[in-house]
Formats: C-alpha cells, sequence, structure tokens
C-alpha cells in the first residue's frame, strides 16, 4: 500500500502552545485554551494541512504551578466531539485515562464519538502521571496508584473496552420492517469479562463503528508502558531527543509488537517534536529567544525549586547553568528527570531553557530553522527509520502549526513524503490500519474464544 | 419577566420514537438511533420551533427485550456536544447517572460542553432505575444500589458537582501579558470535599460558563426524588396521566423547592407528553392504531411477562384485556406498576395497548387529534398551573416533533403562549433562570461558606 510510505502527521493542540510562557507572546490569544471557535479552526487548519489527526491531552489535576494552558480548558472526549463536527476527513484524538474510569462509560463514550465522526476517532490510552500532586484527592483516594499497579490495570481495562466493542457483530441489525426482527440474538453477545480489576457483563448499548473500533494510541516509554503500547496500541507517540535514540526505540518497539504476533506494520511511530519555523535560521532563533524571555524568574524557579526539591535555588537566576546547582548529576529518582538527564548533562542549559525543556517544549538545533531545514530533519528521521511520523507540539499556536502546515507541509508533498490530499475518510484509513475484525469473527469455535478471552485476566 | 410567563418546550430525541414499535412504521428511518445527521435534523428542527431545549436520555444497560430504540445509541454528552455544534441557540440536555461515575469527571464534561455550547448545556440528574436487570453487572457490581442508597448518593454528588464548578471565580483569569500574571491565586478555590460519599479536593480545571453552571434538570417522582429535585432541580420533567394529578405535583413540587428557600420562578416544571397529531381526529387516530399494530405478538407478550412474573400470558393475545388477567389489580410491588396501576384500571386496555403505555408511549384521549386540540389541551394544563412547559415525546419521529413544530407551534404563538423567536442565547436565558452566583460570592466570610459547604455530607 503505497499510503504505508508516506509521513503521518498529527497536530498537538493546546491553547496558545507547548511553551510554558506562549501565552504571553504578542501572537498568542491568551484565552484560547477555553475558546472552542479557536480549536475548530486549528482543526481546520490541520485538515487543510492534511493531518492524519488532530491529538488532545490531558491530565486529572491541576495546581498554582500548572502550565497555565492546562488550568481552564475543554475535557478531551467533549473536545474532540465538538472538533469532528467542524471538519470531515481529519481523524480526532483524545486523551482519556484508565486510572480514575469505568471501562463501560470509556467504551461507549469512544465508540459513541467514533460514530459521530463517522470513523474518525481515536483513545490515547494513560495511566495518568501525578504532576500537580493532585490526582488522587480528585477521586476519593490518598494516594495515586503506583505504576505497576496502573499499568497492570490498563492492561485488564483496555482488553474489557476492546472485548465491548465487539458486543454485535458488524451485521447484527437486520432491522426488518416486515417481520418485525430488529436484530439477530445470536449476533448479541455479553463479554462477561471478570478480572482482577473489572468484572463486566456487557454487551455495550452500541455497534461496532465504519472503521471496526476507534484507533488506539499510546505513549508509554517505561518498560511496562512499552509492554501495553507493543501489545495493544496501533499508533505509538514518542519523545526522543536524537536520532539515535528515536532509531532504538523504533526498532524495539516494533520487535515486541512482532513478539506479540502483530504484523510491525500495523503499529505508527510518531515521534513528538516541537519546531520553530522562521523565514531563516535567525527568525526563528529570535522567535526561540523570545519565547523563553517571557519566563518570569519567579514562576521558572518556583517551578524548578518545586520539581528538584532538596537542591538550593536561593542564589540562582534563571541564567544560571543547569550545572552549577549540580542538575546534570542528580540521583535519577524521578522517571521524568532521568528521561531528561541525558540533555541537560548534554547541553548544560539555562535554568530558562531547563523549565522549557521540562514544560514539555524543547526545540533540538534541527528543529530551529527555515522550513527547508526542518523538512529534510523529518525526511531523515523518516528514511533512517527513526520514526513513521511525526506529532507537531508547536511552541507557539496558532503560528507554529501554520507556518508547518503553508511552508513545511508543501515541501514533504513535493519531495513525494506526504500526501497531496486525503484518499480515505477514517482515520484507520488515514494511517494505512487495519479493521480490527469483531473478535468472534477470529475463530469458527465462538464459544471457545469468548472462554479464552474472559479468562486472560484470572488470577 | 415576560418570559417566564411563556410556555417552555423540550424535545425529547430518541431514534424513531418513544413507540416501541416505531421504527417499523412506514415513516421510520429504521438505523435513526445511530445516525449523527438525523439527530442534528431533528435538533435544527426543534431550534426552528424556538424550542428551549432538546433532551436525551439514557441507560446504562440493555438486554434482549430492550426498545430497538435503545439496543445501539449515541451516549448523551458526547451526543449533545455533537447537536451543540450543528445549532446555535437551543439547549442541549443529556442525561448522565450519579451512580456509576466520579463527580470529577461528569463534572468537567458538563461544564466543557457547556463552554463548547456557550451556555446552552443541560445535565438531566439520574440514579438510573435498573430496568434491563443487567446494570451493575457492567460496573463490577452484582446487584444495583438500592432506591435509598442511590438517592442518598445523588444528593452528595451533586453538591460535590456544583462546587467543582465553583472552583474559579469568574475573573479569576486575568491573563496580564504584561505582568505574567495568568491568574489571581486568591480566586482559584480547592472544594475540599470529604462526605459519606465522596473526597474530593479540587479544583476543577475548567472555569464558570457563560451561564455559569450548567442547568440542573431531574426527573424524580419518588419521596426522595422529589426532594432532590425540589432542593437542587431547575427544570422538573414529570409525566402525568391526568390534569387533576399534574395540578398537585406542580403544587407541591413549588411548595417543597420554597421550602428549600428558593423561589418557586426558578424551577420549571415541564410535564412529558406523546401527542400524536393528524389533520383530522380520524387521522390521528389512524397514526395510533397504526403504531399499535405494529407490535408483534411474540415481542409484546414476551415483555409482558417478564415485566408481570408470575402472571400466566400462556392463553393471551395483544387483543386480551388487562382486567381479564388481573393486571388492574396486583400487589404494588413495582414503582412503576404503581404509577401505571390507575390508568390501567380505569383504561382497561388491551395488552397491546398496555405494551405501549408501559414501554413509555401512552397519548391520552386530549393529545390525539388535529392541531387545535393539542395546543388547546396544552394552554389549559398551562393556564391551570399543572405544567410550566412541556416535553415533547413523539411517538414516531421525526413526524410527531414535525407535527408539533409545523402545526401546533404557529397556534401556540398566536395565542401568545409561546415565543415567536429566542430573545436569548444561553438555555438559562431560554428558561428565565437567573445564573447561579460563584458559591463564594454568597457571602462575605469566604472561609466560613466554605466550611459549611464542605461539612453538610460528613455523618
Amino acid at each position: 500500500m503505497i499510503r504505508n510510505r508516506h509521513i503521518k502527521l498529527a497536530a498537538y493542540l493546546v491553547g496558545t502552545g507547548m511553551h510554558v510562557a506562549s501565552w504571553r507572546h504578542p501572537h498568542a490569544q491568551a484565552d484560547s485554551s477555553i475558546d472552542i471557535d479557536y480549536y475548530k479552526r486549528l482543526a481546520v487548519l490541520a485538515e487543510r494541512g492534511k493531518f492524519d489527526m488532530v491529538f488532545i491531552a490531558d491530565s486529572l489535576a491541576i495546581n498554582e504551578e500548572s502550565h497555565p494552558n492546562i488550568l481552564n480548558r475543554f475535557e478531551p472526549i467533549t473536545l474532540i466531539t465538538a472538533l469532528a463536527g467542524a471538519t470531515s476527513t481529519i481523524g480526532v484524538v483524545a486523551t482519556a485515562s484508565t486510572s480514575y474510569a469505568e471501562p463501560f462509560n470509556l467504551a461507549r463514550q469512544f465508540l459513541s464519538v467514533d460514530h459521530i465522526s463517522k470513523g474518525r476517532a481515536g483513545w490515547n490510552v494513560v495511566t495518568t502521571r501525578d504532576l500537580s500532586g493532585n490526582t488522587a484527592l480528585n477521586f476519593g483516594r490518598e494516594e495515586h496508584y503506583d505504576h505497576t499497579f496502573r499499568y497492570q490495570r490498563a492492561e485488564e481495562f483496555v482488553d474489557v473496552v476492546k472485548g465491548l466493542w465487539d458486543s454485535w457483530e458488524d451485521d447484527a441489525f437486520v432491522r426488518d420492517k416486515e417481520s418485525g426482527r430488529f436484530f439477530e440474538r445470536n449476533k448479541l453477545h455479553r463479554l462477561n469479562h471478570k478480572g482482577r480489576f473489572f468484572s463486566v457483563q456487557g454487551p455495550l448499548n452500541i455497534g461496532r463503528s465504519r472503521q471496526g473500533h476507534p484507533v488506539l494510541v499510546q505513549a508509554g516509554s517505561s518498560a511496562s508502558g512499552q509492554n501495553l503500547a507493543a501489545r495493544t496500541a496501533e499508533v505509538i507517540f514518542s519523545i526522543k531527543y536524537n536520532i539515535e535514540d528515536a532509531k532504538a526505540f523504533y526498532r524495539s518497539l516494533k520487535e515486541k509488537a512482532a513478539a506479540f504476533g502483530r504484523s510491525p506494520e500495523d503499529v505508527r511511530i510518531l515521534q513528538g517534536i516541537s519546531p520553530i519555523i522562521g523565514e531563516t535560521e535567525e527568525a526563528a532563533r529570535a522567535t526561540q529567544k523570545l519565547l523563553e524571555s517571557l519566563i518570569t524568574e519567579e514562576t521558572g524557579l518556583r517551578f524548578l525549586a518545586d520539581y528538584f526539591k532538596g537542591v538550593d535555588f536561593h542564589h540562582a537566576t534563571l541564567e544560571t547553568r543547569a550545572a552549577d546547582l549540580g542538575l546534570d548529576r542528580l540521583p535519577e529518582t524521578k522517571a521524568d528527570y532521568k528521561k531528561h538527564q541525558p540533555v541537560i548533562a548534554r547541553e548544560n542549559p539555562t535554568l530558562r531553557e531547563l523549565y522549557s525543556l521540562l514544560t514539555g517544549s524543547f526545540s533540538d538545533d534541527s528543529l530551529v530553522g527555515p522550513p527547508e531545514k526542518i523538512a529534510d530533519t523529518l525526511e531523515r528521521w523518516f528514511t533512517e527509520r527513526a520514526a513513521d511520523g511525526f506529532m507537531i507540539m508547536a511552541p507557539l499556536l496558532p503560528d507554529g502549526l501554520a507556518d508547518f502546515v503553508n511552508h513545511v507541509v508543501p515541501i514533504l508533498q513535493r519531495k513525494g513524503l506526504f500526501r497531496t490530499d486525503y484518499d480515505s475518510d477514517t482515520l484507520r484509513g488515514h494511517l494505512g490500519l487495519p479493521i480490527p475484525p469483531h473478535r468472534l469473527a477470529l475463530s469458527e469455535n465462538k464459544h471457545h474464544v469468548e472462554k479464552t478471552l474472559t479468562s486472560r485476566h484470572r488470577w
């Protein structure tokens, strides 16, 4: 299939952009995180750019130090439903956590959006990292579930959801007005799941969609996260700061998927990048510097002191270098720090740059510059199998996405690396992913398959 | 306010209509319960009719005997989000249960839809009746929560949700690019709720909407249901089959609301009706008879045998009269039967008619006929204070709603009983309901109020 050899593109939509100070930029609309017309314009822009999908991240709690774009924002499932209505072709992917929801409710909502969007929905499965320290407290618990527990629960949660999505066979609804038979009773299936975490009988009160199931997306970077992704995800989203790490991750995940009996072609790996595009190298650098200059001393240092507990920031300013405070050689106790430590050691950033990095916006040299340079970087990562595509996490919105659509996409199209128009109208179609067959269509012995599926999680 | 003296109208949208055999009618689109374009057309039709709101009911489980319209249908919150995008002015109300969800998640989704719709959302609070016998089994429980427990939980659930909706004061977000101050820290409030059922710290990661909070809708008919409604609901939805019962309910609910310190004007009571409209009385009767004739013996008798367990239906047909099986004088063990028993005793319906009644579609004589007759009935109920308005639960869709919009609404408008155009663009505005002040704006002693609110549910 020719389309499998194209770069896949996702647009990460979040208010004024990934950069923590982006809302202060002169081009930013400071209340955009809660402006539905703004989000609709971004989705239409991404669709004009022939992107595969727009993507909405999430968290379940905030505190006073949270990124301004997440303090007051739309809930992702309702947001992608609205974005589906404002577009016609692009996929819409929402993040939802397996840690504080019922699988029946989530299965229902995602399949509902999939029908509403006519086969364009995706679910980004997360177990929720507790960045704010408040998550558990919003859900009747004192402590957030630990990492191991969360991933064990997530494995079972995803299986239950997929099972519920197959409550009805594709041709179950005959709707024969003449005979009065609305559906075929033998094509309605209860899941009868009884596992360690969940007991869910079913059936779900909604049938399969045009694309069978919503597309499953994940971003697990830990061992158990990669395991869940390799077993169940169809799109895997990762952030690596150099091509060698990205290639190693890509190879490893494809192998892991194969070990689960899956075709490596059925797993798309997208690298998250934060390009800063300018007419010239200098113009792009200036945008980057401007964003960093908008970080206030107070906000930046308060965040860092909270992040690096035990380190003394009293005499630091945002121009202090990370190594001067020993931040390049702390014990690797925090998952996040572990991920960033190599970059900190290599670049010895100022605290200003470090703050940008830790809050999710970091633009590697190869991704700051004119459109041709960005396109060359993407081409290299794609052709060297460091990625099947990219999640564009623009530091500044809408500028970053508009620049990418208007200036980088046409270059990728001229290079033959990206579609010039959609050749399908479902998210699976864009991604070149197969429609998952109904679980009972996999075997002639339906009874046997049902039993196997439901006993997987008995402990 | 003049608009308070107008009839309020809600359109109950459900696939091919309330009647259990409606999907077999020649005018019915049999797959409409899962066709988003169909639902959008219905919402646009209701908006053309200047209705206050469209309304989506729900259940959390199905079985083989369920109404065909609920076997394969949209989840309500995602559905109203889509309908908000297809309309500009009408309110959109979704049902969601307090029994199997987290208050933080529901609070978030409803406030999100309220922002997406720019102040047109409402939440129909239900505790979920277990009509299918399967509800608990979809949520890891063996038995559905009992009635008393459900309502105690619902009382606290609603208070938590309302508290979360006030996490941010209206002017909390200053977004001052110059100073770098995004919000005022003293206008962000944690709920710190610790009660019998829930511990929820907050804050919610979304601020108040144009209408303050989504509108709260309820339909409790039991004593505890009425209590919850009188204390918290802004729209109360009820089904009474004669004007005297409706007047008694209306008076009683308004008094109960007053006893909670609320203005009776701040509670709108809508009666659910299933009119059948024809050019002539005979044409309307023919539609009613056609719908009833579409019930199959097998389906109808199986449902009734399941509903009236212990009664022998072996020698019955759908033309058998209820009294011949003693169905007018059974012990009142079932809440549903208790509600319908007076109608059964009075009308002695055939089993065919009884089946229509029990599955939610019953059209009183005064509501079957030409548009003038329907309008006269509504006028009488409205002016005699049996209702502030009506929920139109058409037995057959889209016909029933189209007939009402095209033929009954103009008569109500000529009578001066109904708006000729919208004079607001929020659901609260249409209903003449006040914007709820922020809970901390109620008192100068903020600390005191917060403590009172959170200790209400300590047991």
